[in-house]
């Protein structure tokens, strides 16, 4: 998607401080991070948001957390903990129309799991 | 696991409000709504947070999402929009030890996605 930020992070158009990358993931530091460690995680292909995953897309949320529990244990918090978000839509607060998986960690979040 | 509240409200031992059931996943209202929708969808299998779940068990993630859309069509706030919230060890806030997404929607929620 020609306009899409996160396809030109993806495409290297934009930089980014990444995490991980595979073939069909890309895992990058937010830029303003709601947590000491704040990573998105998303899929190459561009998927507009949750509920536009198509039946045989399904797979690639299963490889999504794979690959967080990946950094969870690579970046060494696996064990104290993380919280991971999805925002879909409006309601849900979401603001780049890319599918993208918040994972925020190295803090005690609050128990407040909404605004 | 004997002692997992998720565990008996999947056996019939604890009431709930079903709001989806097959085989493999429950779907459920949360006795302590944060949002005027509050469905948290689980596994039968106890998993006893996202970071245990193994390699042969990712694909019950794909369809515990693919559970979530179906749940928002059904009960039609896939449009307006939704956030899923999973809370993993101390650090994350998770309360029950067995994997659970929270689902939340029913109103705009906030930008601040933690406490």
């Amino acid at each position: 998607m020609e306009d899409c930020v996160f396809c030109k992070i993806i495409k290297g158009e934009i930089p980014s401080n990444k995490v991980y990358e595979d073939e069909e993931i890309l895992a990058f530091k937010d830029i303003e991070p709601a947590a000491p460690i704040h990573i998105l995680v998303i899929p190459k292909k561009h998927i507009s948001s949750l509920i536009e995953v198509k039946e045989n897309e399904i797979e690639l949320i299963g490889k999504i957390y794979k690959t967080i529990n990946k950094i969870a244990k690579e970046q060494g918090f696996a064990e104290k903990g993380f919280r991971v978000i999805v925002n879909c839509g409006e309601d849900g607060g979401q603001e780049v129309g890319h599918l993208h998986f918040h994972l925020l960690a190295g803090k005690k979040l609050g128990e407040k799991i909404i605004g």
